[in-house]
């Protein structure tokens, strides 16, 4: 973790505590592990900030993070603590279930993030999880310059953090905060695979 | 998260369901941000599955993750759930409080890790975090060549997850799993200091 004082100081008429305090669109991307973990992390320790968080997670899997979900779901809310809303597409999402229905996930994909969009204009939560959202818009279901128009002109205090592979270079570019989790070693190269804990 | 199967099958003697459940040794490092708050994120994950964790936070500062321990602390145990020991280094470790000594780091780092050695001869925890733990090996206070006996030879089924800058490669080539967080952007380099919520 970077220490000690800033590199530079920028030429943006702010106060340091203006500028310590600014809203930040994060991105975690890359091959490797922890691009989603640190997200919720990050979640965790906003939740001990008292911060509402809402968490969008935008590819459907098995494996739905339940360990997260389960600690978020038992944290206890009220008396200076945050909140957390945790919304799955898939099966429609949990706003709008649609049970049994063929999926559509570019519509399902489109519709999360109008809804996203209505809360940001509505300043609801002070951190948006948008996991594994990079998919989506590399896939053309998320249109990227809406995407990019909407966390710029963002109201309030409003943190956001991305996740997913192969961040398309205008998001990197926009986003004040990047992280590449790189893959150095992994042991699915030695055969082995994904186990209970480790990766769900 | 890699998905699918294996690219290779080892000769290693063990079936694939032995191979999946064979516990890991697990490095964050890099100079990017989310190297312990994945592994935080990955302890809460472990408490969903009812393990024994035990944190080891090997370097002080003012900044002690509060909010995830803060977090942890709430979260239930029993009934299937798992339990977090956590373990900060500083004024003595929290099983042997010296309050109002000279700090001796070197001394300090070193008993942090007799007793993670004990504890793991003992089979005590499921999950080790050990925090920052790169920077007591490379500064000589802890034993690099003990460590890795100590990883290569722990009884049982123990994971050990191990986060900090400048992990050593023969640490690294020891470990089963190792992400590099890569800073490609960060606030502080347009002059933005850390901020609650976001660094702590």
């Amino acid at each position: 973790m970077p220490q000690g004082q800033p590199l530079v100081t920028p030429a943006d008429g702010l106060t340091t505590r203006q500028r310590r305090n600014r809203p930040l669109v994060m991105v975690h991307t890359g091959d490797g592990k922890g691009k989603s973990t640190a997200a919720f992390g990050l979640a965790l320790r906003g939740w001990n900030q008292g911060w509402s968080i809402g968490i969008f997670q935008f590819v459907k899997s098995a494996k739905w993070r339940l360990g997260e979900q389960t600690a978020f779901e038992r944290l206890p809310t009220g008396d200076g603590l945050g909140s957390v809303e945790w919304h799955k597409m898939g099966s429609g999402w949990s706003w709008s279930r649609k049970d049994g229905t063929e999926e559509d996930h570019a519509a399902a994909a489109a519709e999360g993030w109008a809804e996203i969009k209505r809360r940001m204009l509505a300043e609801e939560h002070d951190l948006y999880l948008l996991d594994e959202f990079t998919y989506p818009i590399n896939w053309g279901w998320v249109d990227l310059d809406d995407v990019l128009a909407t966390l710029g002109a963002r109201p309030g205090h409003q943190h956001v953090v991305i996740t997913g592979r192969r961040a398309d270079p205008r998001l990197v570019e926009a986003a004040d905060l990047v992280t590449e989790m790189t893959k150095v070693k992994h042991p699915m190269d030695a055969g082995q695979k994904g186990q209970k804990g480790i990766e769900w």
